[in-house]
């Protein structure tokens, strides 16, 4: 019955409205507060989009953003965690058991496929979730870059924990960490990362 | 030089981050706030990806993905309009100029192909553009139907100008309208939209 399935999609899309309150640890440039994990979402597809040249391998530009796009949902029922807090196999267990919860609202047969590609992400074996997870990476290094290291700062982030953690981005895309390292290098000099 | 192309992209990547900060006229359900148009875009996105199978026509959605990504770029320099207001040549203009302005910072040759996907969302025209006009007018309404029609009864809009609107999410949908019209009519009859 399209109707009622039509009906069952509108009320996922009414309750993953929710990560539009799930706070993340940086301030988008020049804003006061702090950001959501739904305007994350939205600026890395974006962002995925744009460097997708720059990809180490050849990559599905388009797994790539649909990855994105569902990647943070398991934070509507487990939270936002800075990447520099271990990521436990027990907040990971959470995240996955609320990704399940949520495409279960789906009509059937919908969400075995997302499910994968969330898992997909989280693995980040493949070039897709290799690059996806590289470019996650990139806005809260610019919010801190571009923001004076306020969540360097205020979450006492070493500059070997920024180094070590985010070189992981090369894996995605080597050319993206070569510049991303040597604005890292300027941030250390200027004492904005310590 | 893909290094310094690179470096562009990152600053186009910081420049679009003001799109968090462009309020629109309804609030997501369940919060107090006001919704941005960088939240709203991921929103879309992903109820397009949910909603494909009921297009009228065969639709690519990963370029119905594209479009909505980019749809709102023009509101950074033009704000967001209700979608009540006569929707007037002068604002799709300055819309129009402002993502010709954010596109021109990406390194040479990438903003074509983008201000053509804007053009043709703007247009409406093909099954893909009127499938993404007709979702992206999905979420306001669910956020009226869901919050007491705060925003119809702060702009005064009426159930003819509702219902005249929204219809025509029927181009991209005839199924997902025939939903919302019973939504609608049940509203009416609640009071909510009068």
């Amino acid at each position: 019955m399209p109707l009622s399935e039509i009906k069952q999609i509108l009320d996922f899309i009414v309750e993953i409205e929710k990560l539009k309150d799930v706070y993340r640890k940086t301030r988008p440039v020049g804003l006061d507060r702090y950001e959501n994990s739904a305007e994350h979402s939205w600026h890395v597809c974006l962002s995925a989009l744009m460097l997708k040249d720059y990809a180490n391998e050849e990559i599905d530009i388009d797994r790539v953003i649909k990855m994105l796009l569902i990647h943070d949902l398991g934070e509507i029922d487990a939270g936002d965690t800075i990447i520099y807090a271990s990521e436990t196999q027990a907040i990971k267990d959470e995240e996955e058991t609320g990704v399940k919860r949520l495409l279960d609202l789906l009509p059937e047969g919908k969400a075995e496929q997302y499910m994968a590609l969330w898992q997909e992400f989280e693995a980040g074996e493949t070039p897709e979730s290799q690059y996806a997870k590289a470019i996650d990476r990139v806005p809260p290094l610019l919010h801190n870059l571009h923001g004076n290291g306020h969540s360097w700062s205020k979450h006492n982030i070493s500059k070997e924990q920024v180094f070590s953690v985010n070189k992981r981005i090369a894996k995605g895309s080597e050319k993206l960490w070569e510049v991303l390292e040597l604005e890292l290098e300027n941030a250390v000099e200027k004492g904005v990362l310590n």
